[in-house]
């Protein structure tokens, strides 16, 4: 069984969002498999599931809208059979760390290098994001990591996601991805 | 048995290396414990040593001179016992991305933020050390861990490092470390 985490900012993103919303969630739409599939709309924080309930659990872009990911290691360590697996993708701390999530300019409007300060001050920044005002919480890798680990889980892969080749041209703005990271990925595995 | 690994650039400044210096490696000092140090002066990329030699490989600041660091961690990993550790510091690819070593300052020469740039550009980083002209390769998180972690490691322990609140006011341009991160600390195990 599988628990799927997804951002209130990003769903409409999603594809399995999208894949809820049309299949499950929607008052006038008919949950097409009542019987495997649940809803929930709550904070992740708040997440209670009894021990070794799920074999995965994915989130998508929603953890860097949680203040304590210690504690969220914890509960979803909890809530995973043995061997099961934690895969997210957040916006990593050198994307975050500095608060503006735009670029250094030149004088013609040219971008210049990503600005990146404040890295060891981990608090709330405010963001603009999918048109929402946000508040998002900048954690250093060093908290990412060492709460994965003091959970228990290891660490199974780990990478700044990087664009392939044959996306640069093809995806307008993908050459953008390449001066600085903006993805962390993470496989963690309960051992 | 443990197996030290220091770059030339950084030996001055070396606590172990001084030690080596004044114990072992002059040709004017007497080495003192010619029967337990043994002092070798090479290319990392050349070491060789029977598989199962040692149950610690610990690295300073001197990995950022090779070019191929899954090479040398597969060597690593190969000359380690089992359950042997593998501790090094690096200075992290946020601090050598860029290539400048140096901050952005504003028209008055106040600092303003540490640029990122070139992330994804693996490739030598000319910088000035310590008095030197020396060759750095600028390399990404992913290829660090994805080395280690293919090489057959585990990640225990990953952080950039932070100064401690009572060094801040006690050593000069401490604080120049809050804003952005310099080094990173592994700790990776043979499992």
């Amino acid at each position: 069984m599988a628990f799927f985490i997804c951002s209130r900012e990003w769903r409409e993103k999603s594809d399995w969002y999208r894949y809820f919303a049309e299949n499950v969630k929607g008052s006038k739409r008919k949950n097409r498999f009542p019987d495997i599939i649940e809803y929930r709309q709550q904070a992740i924080k708040d997440i209670q599931f009894a021990n070794a309930s799920f074999d995965l659990v994915v989130s998508s872009l929603a953890l860097n809208y949680v203040a304590d990911f210690a504690q969220v290691c914890h509960k979803i360590y909890a809530c995973l059979t043995e061997k099961g697996q934690f895969i997210f993708s957040i916006e990593c701390p050198v994307f975050t760390a500095h608060g503006s999530q735009d670029w250094c300019y030149d004088s013609s409007g040219a971008k210049l290098h990503w600005p990146v300060d404040n890295y060891f001050n981990e608090s709330p920044r405010q963001a603009e994001f999918l048109g929402h005002k946000v508040t998002k919480y900048h954690k250093t890798l060093t908290t990412y990591l060492i709460s994965l680990l003091t959970a228990g889980f290891s660490i199974a892969r780990l990478i700044k996601a990087e664009p392939a080749d044959y996306l640069l041209d093809k995806i307008d703005g993908m050459r953008d991805e390449l001066p600085r990271p903006m993805m962390l990925l993470v496989l963690a595995e309960k051992t």
